[in-house]
């Protein structure tokens, strides 16, 4: 986004309000209001070809008629006279519109054609769109509230992108009494034009701006999405809930890998490729805005606990082993600090309690001693409200305790008692959470920002290929309008990227059959080659196995004999006989290329483990190595190919390789839209794994109009 | 609890406070404070060697002094003058005796003897003894607050036992303008006396509580417990936040069963066994409750949402699949109804959308339309506030229209705006939540109980056995103090309890193997018998899949060769021949005794889904045949058992009859503390399994004191 349509948006000197009304009830009215109420610094230009004064402030029937220039202009007109309202603003020199009007995409074919005739008209005159069909937007820094929303939030360092212009008005009714600021607020609405990713990079300069949270249903463009999202959560957090979880289930597709992944899964990989905090819940987006806006990040995941209770206690250690983090071991030097000062039935451990009967000092004590201690990473201190508890004053205590360098959430428990110490730790920066497990959930999503903020460069490595011979291949089939590539081809693709395929051949008939098994070498495994067979073994169109020349032939009989009488029409080109592979562990690699996201690399182990397990995991190409190991270890059956019960593990580094290697021929040929590799046969250290089946699918010109 | 002993401490005449003072902020004070305040029906005497007038009472230097009957007594002396007041207390006449004061079996063991003292004057005297180390308890409907917890909450049906007294005052402060109100709160404190199952039993008596709700940390007694509280639940809801779940992990134990259960799997399954609703956090305790005490249960989980906005109605119906139940298909006429009231733009599919600047008559129609629907047994109504949102005139036109009939509950989402909305709501007794994941979570809960009362009875089968047989068997390994029954053993035991055992004999030479095996018939397996090996495969003890006379010479000389040279201490009994088991699919059935709770059977499919997928379920013997059935389709690999890929499934009735033998051998047997039986080779339907290999272990005088 330009920094003219940024000022004009968030800092204009004059705002023109096209619908503007005296009605109550009616969005024009609100818009009016609000804007009128937060004057100040700006002037603001009501429009209505119906009135002459709205609110004490001279009426233009048209922004024509105003003749001086605007910045921004706000339309809430009916939707039949969106147009030329926007085209009144842009005569007038608004660098941006926003729509706040519905009936456009929304509605149908016809709404969408109107919506990309306004895009276009601002597009073409430089400016930019935003919304229609939005709840405008509000910028505290300069006192800007060109929303219909009728609560303009305290000024603070949390912003707010949001799909639903409902969530942004909860979203502003939960800040109020809860402390929470915010910078900035934007209603995205349809997207004509400016869409997450704009808004997005713009708040990510934005200095007021310190944590970005988010609400969507949908992306507009995965990849750049993914791009723009990485740059800025570089720089700053960035918490997103994303609803639309559970209607997508599994798609319908042809690879294992495709049948796998759900959209939401695509979502999950997209966030984690990009260092997207994820918040599963309203009150998660909340809360971890909360912790991430007020407090530093943890420069680890030892977490000390202060309580005065102990169930709070226990619940808290619970909590911070379920999200796998660590109840920190404190050095021997607290406990003696802490015995020194605290009374003898308290406990110097971790948590450590300070008594039910525990003054603010002693909480004191403990805050400091937890600072002090190199073993503790980030503090959690909770209260619960006893007879001689005083929150406010505790509050208070703590607040003057903290300096700033390590984390600090609170859990005062409770309700109205605790009141007083919730609005203290407020004023000292501390948020306060409802319940231990919530605070530690918050302090978990900074933990893993940490981390992100922390990790290498990613550097995806480039691996010497035979690039020509896959171009040839596949052009092959495109020409020919082929969607599939069989076994045969797909595994020469991958020996042109340095897979290792078994040595094999086709055969016309079975004296070439048994000159090929016996010049490979026994055993031998055979299968059909068709274009029309897809499903190769419920055909019986494959022989594991075979040790002689007999069962060779054999084999080759049955097969032409079985598949001419089952499917006398599949074109056959031979049977394929290749050596067998030495045994090992089947694994399975694939790739499916989700529609917003792009090819999504899966691994897991083979057999039972995927089909009825799921125990796959998945990552977005391109991929590093560290990534591709990741892959590795996040699935449960990890611990198999490292061996178990004193068997030898299988060669790690070579899986991951292998799955680098396929996100370089994915990323290479944006052609492919499905593999499997099923099943990729590793064997221990220092084997190479052996691609003993493999399968493709290409986008051609044919599959398009599928 | 006899009925006398609960009026005298819940609604009692006269009660005394032993260590009553003026001093502000000691317990005492607060005691008195409280009670005072709360007088009215009841007399309420002080006890203070010091005083002779408190807080405007006549006090009195002891009990003794006061000469007439207590109903209840209250004490808050010191540790050391506890037992006096307590004994000074029964010579009152008191049927009920609280003891505040802490320092007792929480201290160590000086303490423990102590408290066991107190418990036992009152015992022998007929009465009662709650504490001592507790809050003290309330009763709303005497207006009685023996606590010194400052707050009174407001009467209610929901009633509080916990094992932690700030997580008392933590509840009663959170009720606390959150409409919340309680019957009963309990706190049990050390338990020396009453504890959490007495006082279950008590409330499930009490006609003002409709709802308990607990706090544990641990469990007096996992029989009692369980017995106590199937008999509940069944009359009324319980909920129950167990904390300390991640601190135990796995145990310590020899078996594949025992290593897989930790405390908090026992828990786990004591609660399934007996109806209670589990919390996993402090906000869900309150939430399952205001829900359940509020609202009538649902019939079912098909589930309506009306909504203002998109988002949140989303948001829910996520949350609702998440959570296993059903985002409802509402009836034509349903839709219908709705088309003829709701303007064009809404929605009248799943979430039923309202629209944006709904107002109270649509929400109003949106709810009797969902109520009128059959396919709908619960209602999620949402509230995002916009521009045009009526809160409380919604929340009172949601009121007016609901019937009783299904759950209605709400989330008016955002925090000022709406709150006079929620107020509204609890006047027409509608729950109302924070967030829609939060309402969906309270009403799974719901319909996980109404599930409970609605299933059949449960009906132990029993078989018919052998059981003098395994007398025998147990009866020799006791005398002998030994802990390790061996393969053969195991099984003969197992095989009284009408298992099948593969045929097989002991043999002492090569001669008699080689006969034994032309008898059993080719192939056989043999495996070397020894009470002093345990783990006989890693001493090269056991050899498979023999076909020949040779091979089971060769396999009896070279084992005796090499467990002679390895274990040459060992008293070896011979080896063990038997016809090799025929294939099929390897699960796993075992027993492991909890500690609190008895006899946990445990279920997997064998071998890496066991040990590496931790893919097995547990439930607590005595198992039913429904039981036993759930436990197979709980785990992740039941689709294996049913059959994949075309092959076929097996006999599942089959593995649950096997499941319900060992929970009769082990129900009558308290003496077995493990078993195992792995592999338990199972095959197609109508065939019986195999017990391939089993192991047990006895308590025996010599292993107790291990």
């Amino acid at each position: 986004m330009d920094t003219d349509v940024f000022k004009a948006l968030f800092y204009p000197e004059t705002v023109a309000v096209i619908g503007a009304t005296e009605k109550k009830g009616k969005v024009g009215h609100a818009l009016i209001d609000n804007l009128l109420k937060t004057e100040g610094n700006k002037q603001i230009i009501p429009i209505n070809p119906k009135s002459t004064e709205i609110l004490g402030k001279p009426c233009y029937k048209s922004l024509r008629e105003y003749k001086g220039n605007v910045d921004l202009s706000v339309i809430a007109v009916p939707t039949k006279a969106v147009k030329d309202a926007v085209q009144s603003s842009l005569d007038a020199g608004a660098r941006a519109v926003i729509v706040i009007t519905a009936g456009f995409k929304e509605t149908g074919p016809v709404g969408a054609v109107m919506e990309r005739k306004i895009a276009k008209l601002c597009q073409d005159r430089g400016a930019r769109l935003m919304g229609p069909n939005c709840l405008g937007l509000i910028n505290t820094q300069h006192a800007l509230n060109a929303s219909f929303a009728t609560q303009l939030p305290s000024a603070g360092s949390v912003s707010v992108i949001s799909q639903s212009g409902a969530l942004c008005t909860a979203i502003l009714d939960w800040t109020v009494g809860r402390h929470l600021g915010l910078a900035k607020l934007v209603s995205v609405g349809n997207k004509a034009d400016l869409d997450e990713i704009e808004f997005l990079g713009a708040l990510a300069e934005d200095e007021q701006t310190k944590v970005i949270i988010g609400y969507l249903e949908g992306i507009s463009s995965g990849n750049r999405f993914i791009k723009a999202a990485e740059a800025v959560t570089l720089k700053k957090p960035v918490v997103i809930l994303k609803s639309g979880t559970s209607a997508a289930g599994g798609r319908a597709a042809s690879s294992h890998t495709g049948s796998l992944v759900g959209a939401d899964i695509a979502y999950g990989a997209a966030f984690k490729r990009s260092g997207i905090i994820r918040a599963d819940t309203f009150e998660a987006l909340l809360d971890y805005a909360t912790a991430l806006a007020m407090q530093p990040l943890p420069q680890g995941d030892r977490v000390a606990i202060i309580t005065n209770a102990g169930g709070p206690g226990i619940m808290a250690a619970d909590a911070v082993e379920l999200q796998g983090m660590e109840v920190a071991i404190l050095d021997r030097a607290t406990a003696s600090a802490l015995k020194a000062k605290l009374p003898p039935a308290a406990s110097v451990g971790n948590p450590i309690d300070v008594l039910g009967d525990a003054d603010p000092e002693r909480y004191a004590t403990a805050i400091k001693a937890a600072q002090d201690d190199d073993a503790v990473d980030a503090i959690i201190v909770l209260l619960a409200p006893q007879a001689m508890t005083l929150p406010a004053e505790t509050a208070r205590a703590i607040g003057k305790a903290i300096r700033g360098e390590k984390p600090v959430l609170a859990a005062f428990m409770g309700g109205k008692e605790v009141m007083p110490g919730r609005d203290e730790l407020v004023t000292y920066g501390l948020p306060d959470f409802p319940s231990p497990e919530r605070a530690v959930a918050a302090l978990k999503a900074m933990v893993d920002y940490y981390r992100w903020r922390h990790k290498p460069p990613r550097v995806v490595t480039r691996f010497p290929v035979n690039r020509r011979r896959v171009e040839r291949i596949i052009g092959r089939y495109v020409r020919g309008g082929q969607h599939n590539v069989g076994e045969v081809d797909a595994k020469e693709i991958l020996r042109a990227y340095d897979f290792k395929i078994p040595t094999g051949q086709i055969a016309q008939d079975v004296d070439q059959a048994v000159e090929i098994a016996r010049s490979t070498g026994f055993p031998v495994a055979m299968k059909i080659v068709s274009p029309d067979i897809i499903h190769k073994s419920d055909l019986g169109g494959v022989k594991l196995n075979l040790s002689t020349p007999d069962a060779v032939a054999d084999a080759f009989d049955l097969m032409m004999l079985r598949i001419n009488r089952k499917m006398p029409e599949a074109n056959l080109r031979g049977v394929y006989i290749e050596k067998m592979a030495d045994r090992g562990i089947e694994v399975i690699i694939g790739m499916t290329r989700d529609p917003q996201f792009g090819p999504m690399l899966m691994f897991g182990l083979g057999g039972i483990f995927v089909e009825v397990m799921k125990d796959v995991t998945f990552h977005l190409a391109p991929i590093t190595a560290d990534e591709a190991m990741q892959m590795l270890k996040a699935t449960k059956s990890y611990a198999m190919l490292e061996g178990v019960r004193g068997q030898t593990g299988v060669d790690l580094s070579a899986i991951a390789n292998g799955l680098q290697r396929l996100s370089q021929l994915v990323s290479d040929f944006p052609q492919i839209v499905e593999v499997d590799i099923n099943p990729f046969i590793v064997g221990p250290a220092g084997t190479e794994p052996i691609v003993a089946d493999a399968r493709m699918s290409l986008l051609t010109t044919g599959s398009e109009h599928e």
